[in-house]
């Protein structure tokens, strides 16, 4: 019987009917266990670059600080290859700045979907993996510190004509760290890692393999593994259930979950918490937030699936809150009313019925 | 009835077994349609190094570039983190040496294996896309001129610690050569193509796109679209046959086509070609190889697949060789093996006859 408090970042595209829906279940849930959640909406991304004049303020950063938790819709548009000020850097600053360096995305196949996928249901059938990505390093980073040496990342003139660099950085340090979340996660899971890398060709990934094995060894009891990305972008959609922790750096770790959501039917189921070290009085500070993106197609049209979101809520209430048994109710609600048939527009399916994204978030919260 | 000569690098693992299928299958072309082909043999990789004690020596990309074509099986083995020589430097070599700058990639469903896939059929039905990985460019390269300034790839010693850098640079002309590549060839396709990027992060990928737009003006008559490599790869597993021809930087274009062989069946089935733009007096000056890499798990034991080879002795002799009936002859026999029900261990398949790398060269050599 907590007071705790959100805040609340809808973002762009879809980002606010999302959001909205997550919500009203954690309003419910709040009735139902007798929480009081105080709710502190602000704005970011281009919602945040029109009414503010930059991707995220630094009062909301400080509201972000203020506060238990907070749950993300999503940010950006189509890419404007021109923009001086891309959406996305709020992302970044939020990331970067509150130290959230470990990003969790599970992936579970829930048996009511499993004609839902492209994937054979008899390849599917009990896939169960986390991907822990690595959220404040290599290539995504630089572009916000562009004057520091040896790390940059811009578009230049030179005399062979005009060039764009990236950088791909990450210390001894940031990688032990990542590793050993996973590792620690693992423990309390089918105590199995899958290190990703592409250590035939970077040095980041031979650096990356040679941290995980020194860490691995104090694992005696996970069972570890190297995998190179390409192999595991087949692998994934190959023998999903052979995989338990997947941990891997920034890049590959994006591109693979995006892939790996087609193991759980749509995008539109999969919610990722991003954590760091600090805690708060209830539990470890971080961020919540639907792995799909802003989806401008489809905004305002009732159409999202605002599952991802909602099932954010529920990681949100597990880490920030230490809200176990309420997560647990979020998360039965939801395989309730996908066993009961209701489907959004990404899971249309014959036979099924088609809910809009209210009525999704209606449904789920009233089954909580 | 020509006089040709190829260069064969087997390399490393299964390389020998496969590479020696794709010979077998091109001397009976030779003879069938009246061509004297020979083959000069060097080793590359970890038998290079063993050998020669580099992954691969002046004496053999000399060779390489006084033959008409280049057939190459595999090279690596598993990553050696503390190497000082990584064999895939071999790889390197030949392709930024030689300016093989366009790795093309075809992947099709054949209606034979439309079950082998752990993709459902009717997502698979249909499938005929090519990936153009520009191969010259990008993270792959740094590491090879480590003196370079503002080009670095290593793992270093700060005052904060140890960390790993790696460079992702694109020069404006790299791009724009490879673009106008996946241009040319799809207006003899489906006349669409597909611009991989991750515009929304890297500044590479921002004059990527930039680029890519200023190209596809002039081509009015190709559909062009721009997708994000996160939202590629789930869209490659959920709409196959939406995309025609799909071009993208170096790494990208690694990880999407270990996702893709899986529309194929197999990693098998996946043959390639890099092609730069010097011609010898019969067509294109490239190097061939299958997808896949050395597989040292099954090295040795006749299980390897060896029609992503043999497919790639097609692809040779289309391009390098402009013997293009002498090319149909060998897909339409590979197809015919498929047909009949023939397979290898890595798609068997249930009422379906596996042969071993041997048989399965032979069945093909004699379907030619
Ligand atoms: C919007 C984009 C910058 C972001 C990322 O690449 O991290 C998104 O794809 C994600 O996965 O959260
Ligand atoms: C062996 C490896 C270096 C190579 C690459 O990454 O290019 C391989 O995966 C390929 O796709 O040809």
């Amino acid at each position: 019987m907590g007071t705790y408090t959100i805040t609340v970042l809808p973002g762009d595209g879809i980002g606010a009917e999302v959001t909205t829906q997550a919500i009203e279940v954690l309003k419910v849930i709040g009735e139902r266990y007798g929480h009081t959640f105080t709710f502190h909406q602000a704005l970011v991304g281009l919602a945040a670059i029109a009414a503010e004049g930059e991707p995220i303020s630094d009062a909301t950063i400080q509201l972000c600080q203020q506060s238990d938790a907070i749950l993300l819709g999503a940010v950006g548009g189509i890419p404007q290859p021109d923009a001086k000020v891309k959406p996305e850097q709020a992302l970044f600053r939020l990331r970067k700045g509150l130290q959230f360096f470990a990003n969790l995305r599970p992936v579970r196949t829930q048996k009511a979907l499993l004609d839902a996928s492209t994937i054979k249901p008899e390849v599917l059938q009990g896939t169960d993996l986390l991907v822990v990505r690595e959220l404040t390093g290599g290539l995504y980073y630089g572009h916000l510190e562009p004057s520091t040496p040896g790390k940059p990342s811009e578009i230049r003139q030179t005399a062979n004509g005009i060039e764009a660099i990236d950088t791909l950085l990450y210390t001894e340090a940031e990688i032990e760290r990542i590793l050993r979340v996973a590792f620690d996660i693992a423990k309390g899971r089918h105590k199995k890692v899958t290190s990703v890398d592409k250590a035939n060709v970077l040095s980041s990934s031979v650096l990356w393999r040679r941290v995980a094995n020194r860490v691995a060894a104090d694992y005696p009891d996970v069972t570890f593994e190297h995998l190179l990305v390409d192999a595991c972008a087949m692998h994934l959609i190959r023998r999903p259930t052979s995989f338990d922790v997947i941990v891997t750096e920034n890049l590959f770790g994006d591109i693979l979950t995006d892939e790996a959501s087609m193991l759980a039917g749509s995008m539109g189921m999969l919610p990722s918490a991003s954590l760091g070290t600090r805690r708060t009085k209830h539990g470890i500070f971080g961020l919540y937030e639907p792995i799909h993106g802003s989806a401008p197609d489809i905004a305002g049209q009732d159409k999202a699936n605002p599952i991802a979101t909602i099932l954010s809520a529920a990681m949100l209430l597990r880490y920030s809150l230490e809200l176990s048994q309420e997560a647990d109710a979020i998360e039965t609600a939801v395989e309730q009313c996908i066993n009961a048939g209701y489907r959004t527009e990404d899971l249309r399916e014959e036979g099924k019925e088609v809910l809009g994204t209210k009525a999704m978030g209606q449904r789920i919260a009233s089954a909580v």
